[in-house]
């Protein structure tokens, strides 16, 4: 045994210290919401209005994709299964602990207390998705201490972030395209640029699928693609908004499946389908939709969005991914770039479109919900009158589309800014000695980090390596 | 590689035509229903009565039992794993889409457009279900472009059945044991009687499961198992129709599985049970109740239904799958004639006699709600005085029990016939050159249409291929 | 073919007197209730308000965790992936159909009749859940004809206790703490020491993993661990009490999850994970905070919990489990003492407690509630005054917090003392001959009673079975 990438001490001690500390605070900070405190009861509250029941199935469908599909698809090395799958159980676990905290003090903290409720958990999945997102730059090179000391410096990265672009430039981000996708993409770029492995320059000998992986990836990603449309539409606004949402995904991922099929076959040279394409590139056009997703865009548009996001992301992976390994030192395992970078900004420029394009006569009064921030300050005699109409309008800041569009770009900038330099200087950090940095020899090895069946050995043995099937 | 397989043009060339096809229309036809229209929101709608919450749950169990459910199930081959999966996966991505047309004109069409709402997906969705049964009878020996051509003529076909027997016939069939099961089965058998192949009458040698491949069906049948309640009722009645749809499911389910277990270890000669049994004839009980699902039958009379259901579907693996290849060349793949053609014909039986003992005595006023096409029609003054009791009474057509049980009967027949008719033809229009039909020798085999990882040879050449698991 | 071992007429034949003797009482006892009952429709009841939409959700989670989380779960073992995963399947569907009556027998039993909805499902797949974790103790070493007629006392024992603990007893134990883990533990504690082998004191050669069967059950693991909340709010009361149960679970299970990575490096010798633990002393905090799921003990607490919990259970892994075997003749094959037992016992002294502490002050009026039994008896003013803060609160029986913690405590040791004797009991009946019990070199072997694909031999042999991987 390699004693510098023993977890004997490492993991326990790191476990211990974050525990302690996240038990403490709860302690001092973590209450209920007003759902959830037997106290806030009375003879008005109905039990069946609960927010529990608008919020819960969207959180259980999202709980689906992170811990089962994720898993899943993070199980496509032949020899790093066990990896793929209980680190991002590890780190998922971990990562909404840490975001209920770190998030609610930013998004649910007043009276000195965090507020807590199944939407604070919602919101807590979607940061979660941001670190496994990066995680997936760094599969199969990483410890899982550097996976939790990762986790530990991302969130609160992301949670500054989130808050100061929803507080100082308030944008319009339903399905997260800027907020989840562009931010975990940079963030994971920033990672593995730091921890880039000169000896992998040229691929590494177990970076290679089964048979049997193939297929338990492919489970990931189904599970992934069919409960997609929960994930971006469960922070929508409730009614028609949300239906957009589902619709939109839905129709996107369609298109993106048909499409993903095409280029797989077009550019093998022997005709044939390459399994990575249906993991991965089938579900770009869920990403691709996100920032427009709860808009009144068309259904046909949703349609085009989901080819486009697609034929970019195959196109990335293909001639992008291994640009960037060569010559920008980045080494994206997974690919994020293709299927969250890409499509992020494709989403939003889209999204920026589908601003500039908003009219009152296509959305009626209730754009001014939509577009909360061009509905028109408190005050402003026209407000009332809306509100005759949509009872319980919010006063917004009165922006123009224009002036939307423009804090839409600005949060993409400062978006990705954040994510990189906080991606490089974490990767940095995971660069300190005692984190258990994998050997390159033992990367994508699960018997580096777990005690293995008998039959993985005579697996390992039996193959003969030499026949590299090459893996996007 | 053989060039008449390979994908690289055709796959691609008949993806794009049908995507473009369908972008336009949708551009043209589709928009959004009432639900999904920020237009149609005012202050009078509640964003929480939004048709969503009603659909959405049911629409997502479904999505799982299409993706997830028939890929697992469909994956039980030893070296066709990433056929059954994958192509069920293209296949059921791109009919949702195209039903979301077809059906959609003939179903959701008025003032020149197609109106959008999840209630459309779920229609598309059986739809799907359709075509993802007949693909049972050919899995493995069509090509991906093959199939997505059936599915291309299959919906339509379906479509205009199902609009004509529900606008001229107007039947009862809550679980769509005529519509689904009926029509999937024989349109599959046209198809595989079509695509007859004489060099696989006595077998393949390729046509055996695997350990993991077994297991992995399973799974599939369980996902199937667990979410078929939720198929079963998706489009009933709300309230308690759809209550008892999902008892009388559960119900027939469970009499079934516990059936299939008995029968597998009667007629095994060395008294152990056969898995194939397990991941197909547990199933039948599901079926058999659909067409009387959402009626007071009786929880008994469910439990009686999923055992006689269960009987005839095993009984029909075991005697007449064989026979049906033998001597009327049907090479029933997975044996969709016993677990939805003789199922669905039990179940339309029991339909019928459920129909012809209903009385107001046992349903109460309701039943001219559940039997819709009985309740009075307008101006009769009858109906003045159900609508006292039952508020929102829609006006019928004044049908007797034995009326409708004989509109029952048209529905079957000529369901059959249109799907045995439309079957055939397609099948002939899938022989049509071009379309990369595997050869023989290259059935049920990954590596014809898929770049497979290298343990897939190294297990393919391990394994004593002469010893034929046969699998029904 | 050992003919003691075939299933050739014993599994029918049981099944066909199961299935008999459960038509009849079907036909005779089993109606619909309110919700599901047409008659009972009238122009008062609204639809969107039937008990299916606030009961089905959490029933289908449950299902997807009763057969296919502990299916794969039970799947671990590298030569018995059938047997785990498909016996559990025919036992489920059996004790559930048995539960409906027994269980429904004493809890919805009114007018002759058992009224049937899906709330008597939920309440069934409870009772399924206990036999399953049973089933856990003697995996691998039962035949299904034995696991039917466990499942078949079982399930009245079970409901026995049930009902007596909630008539006679009244217990506050929402996420089945007492009744559903520590009964399952003891009944399954009781039966594998009546089943006692002595042959399998230093292990079995086949009770081993492999990498496939490991991640399979870890898969299986996390549906568990996803939908556990639901699991442990499901029969909870609507509103602010199902919001907290939801929360405290999940945090329950994320601080045990951290705890049990931990525990498992620290605690390897190679510094390594251990699979086992991760597939089950991670979820040892979904049972820890199950007695006081719905009470207002704080997310801190809830957090610690988790850590206790976790920690009892891999110590119990550890050094109990082999020391019952060792010394006390119980041989308990998934260590269900140490997920169920153990954390059950710390679950109920934490319960005890929140009971203790429990005071008006932190919970408001809607304590009486939660608390039913404190609930001030009819008659008293103190009830009426409580009525207008709360309308609806039932009367109770004046319970003071000290009486209520009595009553706890003998609930446990009356539940565990029932279990456990008729855990024995009916391990003594499960030796009769003709129940094909496994003999002791076939346990944990699929070919005993399955017929086995080709590649399963070639598996078997082809690993030296002498490096046994020992699995608690």
């Amino acid at each position: 045994m390699n004693p510098s990438t023993s977890l004997r001490l490492r993991l326990p001690a790191l476990v211990l210290m974050l525990e302690v500390l996240l038990l403490v605070l709860y302690s001092i900070f973590v209450t209920y919401d007003d759902n959830a405190d037997s106290k806030m009861q009375n003879n008005v509250t109905k039990p069946m209005d609960n927010s529990l029941y608008r919020d819960y199935p969207f959180f259980a469908d999202v709980q689906v994709m992170i811990f089962i599909g994720f898993g899943c698809l993070l199980a496509f090395l032949r020899f790093y299964g066990f990896g793929g799958m209980v680190f991002n159980f590890l780190t998922a676990t971990f990562t909404i602990q840490w975001a209920i905290l770190v998030q609610g003090y930013f998004q649910f903290y007043h009276d000195g207390k965090i507020h807590l409720g199944v939407i604070n958990l919602i919101n807590a999945e979607f940061a979660c998705a941001v670190i496994l997102i990066s995680f997936g730059a760094v599969l199969g090179k990483t410890s899982p201490v550097q996976l939790l000391v990762m986790a530990f410096l991302e969130v609160p990265v992301f949670s500054v972030t989130e808050w100061a672009v929803l507080k100082y430039l308030r944008i319009n981000d339903a399905g997260g395209s800027i907020l989840i996708h562009l931010f975990a993409c940079y963030f994971g770029l920033g990672v593995t640029f730091a921890l880039y492995r000169p000896n992998l320059k040229n691929g590494h000998v177990k970076e290679i699928t089964s048979y049997h992986s193939d297929i338990l990836s492919v489970l990931g990603t189904l599970f992934l693609w069919v409960f997609w449309p929960s994930f971006n539409s469960a922070l929508t606004l409730k009614g028609d908004d949300q239906h957009r949402a589902v619709l939109h995904t839905f129709i996107g991922l369609s298109s993106s499946t048909m499409t993903a099929f095409a280029l797989s076959a077009v550019f093998n040279k022997n005709g044939k389908i390459t399994m990575a394409d249906i993991q991965n590139v089938t579900l770009a056009g869920g990403v691709t939709v996100g920032a427009s997703v709860d808009m009144m865009i068309s259904p046909a548009a949703a349609y085009g969005l989901g080819i486009l996001g697609c034929t970019a992301c195959y196109l990335g992976y293909r001639y992008l991914t291994p640009f960037l390994a060569k010559h920008l030192r980045i080494q994206d395992q997974c690919g994020i770039h293709n299927l969250h970078g890409l499509t992020g900004l494709i989403s939003c420029t889209a999204g920026i479109c589908a601003i500039l394009l908003a009219t009152e006569e296509q959305y009626g009064p209730s754009m001014y919900e939509i577009f909360a921030h061009r509905s028109p300050p408190l005050g402003d005699p026209r407000l009332l009158e809306l509100q005759q109409l949509i009872p319980g309008l919010k006063p917004g800041l009165g922006r123009s589309a224009q002036e939307q569009a423009l804090y839409q770009v600005a949060a993409i900038f400062s978006t990705i800014g954040a994510a990189a330099a906080g991606g490089v200087l974490t990767g940095f950090i995971l660069k300190l000695p005692f984190l258990a940095s994998p050997p390159d020899d033992d990367c994508f090895d699960d018997e580096l980090f777990f005690d293995v069946p008998s039959d993985f050995y005579s697996e390992v043995k039996k193959v003969p390596l030499n026949e590299h099937d090459s893996k996007v």
